[in-house]
């Protein structure tokens, strides 16, 4: 029998687990779609009989159950109305997966995973205090202080994506304008990209797309190429995004900052303003030492590895 | 024998020492002058006889020596280049007095001698997740976060006074423009009403007081009696600090954030715009439940009480 963690990532579309070894290996992963199920009791009972067939035949030993979702919170172990998923109201997904596994559930939202995971199993390993940002369709982020993951009095904390830049800015999904996930995410450089083709005559490749079809994708490939209007949104975006770190940093003053996520991927077309901009916006005692560097999950299972992590840093705590 | 803390607070002009006895009571208490001691070798020489002979003379058991100062720095022990006190440099204080005295010493800065001190000794009993906001010459903050004071990788953390309202905005004594603390403090209202003044026609108390003599006092004083310029400068102070603690509690989602120091005695003319600011600027899920509170040590012995709490803090992390 191997010990494992099983790592669940559930997401609008599809829900991702795997089985994570005591090294931080991935020994099996699998996936199911989260939309065929129209109540979470029939989707969890769906994959628990899933999890158990792969574990007997593997002769896996499972020692604990972690869940990353939208908009869940750790303290209840609930998604609360998670905009992205089927089910509304308030799940305790928690529970319902505790009338099937007579092991640790424990569970926290996408962001806070992949700090955690980035901690056991990532580039984070031994740090005590840094941050991790998730620049995805929106801008989530996990803070660890003191070796231990802020969630705050509610479970509620790391919203960084929802300071405002703007008060006077763009529209968010949470309803009020000028949140920093509008303009720093995958999503937000996409709208920068629309308004600077707007309001200007420079030529670009992005000119001929139509609106609705640019990407984070397609603006770094238009980067890669040299084009204006694409480096210009990338230089916009880490301007914002640097600014925003650096008022962070002066809170909590962390080690080093890791990007993860689509935006993330694109690189120096990121971090390089992103870097810029920190080190110009920080107060003289923070300049030249807190590191951007890219997730050490990249090419990895990421997102499972993640939740598998929430589990083993509640084994770790209860132990301590 | 009375077991007693001892809780030194550093200030430019005067030095104030304390016997806290472990129900937060203070014993005896004095002070000497900072400014008599060219050295800071001499000054502790000095400051320790006097220690030495009350706990002598009261039957006094030092079990610790708690440090609050400018620019410390919790992990080096050291005051780092303070503006206010005359000693230039790195000065090592923690281990001139671990020189005289074979207990626990401890040294952090006023604002999270603060913190600690609320939750030792004040409102912040039993709380785990809270901030402390010091209202004085300056902004200073202290954030509590799973029960530990949050210091970050450098011993820097909590410089919410150095986020940025404004790039383009005052000048700060750090060398930037458009920190917080230029805004919200009671040398930034100063400045505001200032400001009011020279772009209003307004009939204003404050107008017939020379520039350099308006202090906060006399704005507090000015609203009190309904004066325009003094009630909107209160409201602009507290919209500025109500929106960055907005986003503050975004990252760290504290139960309570307690204002402290001068410009908190105003009371309503700061808590109540502040207030209003705070829930306007909410992301939805925190809103109507972050309490913005008076600080508990309040008409006590708050400074000493906070530099001795530096020390049990560190007491009740050993035992742990």
């Amino acid at each position: 029998m191997v010990n494992v963690t099983v790592g669940i990532d559930i997401g609008g579309t599809n829900t991702v687990f795997g089985f994570i070894d005591e090294s931080g290996n991935c020994l099996f992963e699998d996936r199911i779609s989260t939309g065929d199920y129209e109540k979470p009791e029939a989707f969890v009972i769906a994959i628990s009989k899933r999890i158990k067939s792969a574990a007997e035949s593997n002769f896996f030993n499972l020692t604990g159950i972690g869940i990353g979702a939208p908009n869940a919170n750790y303290y209840s172990g609930a998604i609360e109305d998670a905009p992205n998923l089927q089910w509304k109201g308030r799940i305790y997904i928690s529970d319902l997966f505790r009338k099937h596994f007579d092991v640790l559930v424990a569970l926290t939202n996408d962001a806070n995973a992949a700090a955690l995971g980035e901690m056991i199993y990532g580039a984070a390993k031994g740090m005590k205090d840094f941050i991790v940002i998730t620049l995805g369709t929106g801008l989530g982020s996990g803070i660890v202080s003191n070796g231990k993951l802020v969630y705050g009095h509610d479970g509620h904390a790391g919203e960084l994506g929802h300071t405002i830049v703007d008060h006077d800015g763009r529209l968010c999904g949470c309803g009020r304008k000028g949140c920093l996930e509008t303009y720093a995410s995958a999503t937000g450089i996409v709208t920068t990209v629309i308004q600077m083709l707007e309001g200007s005559d420079r030529p670009s490749v992005l000119a001929d797309i139509n609106e609705s079809e640019i990407s984070s994708e397609l603006i770094y490939k238009a980067a890669e190429k040299g084009d204006e209007i694409a480096l210009a949104a990338f230089e916009y975006t880490g301007k914002i995004l640097g600014r925003k770190l650096a008022d962070t940093i002066a809170l909590t003053s962390p080690e080093a900052i890791f990007l993860y996520g689509g935006l993330a991927n694109a690189g120096k077309y990121i971090f390089a303003p992103t870097q810029y901009h920190i080190e110009k916006n920080l107060l003289n005692v923070f300049r030249n030492k807190v590191r951007l560097l890219q997730s050490g999950l990249i090419d990895r299972n990421a997102a499972v590895l993640g939740a598998a992590a929430i589990a083993v840093s509640m084994t770790d705590n209860l132990g301590s």
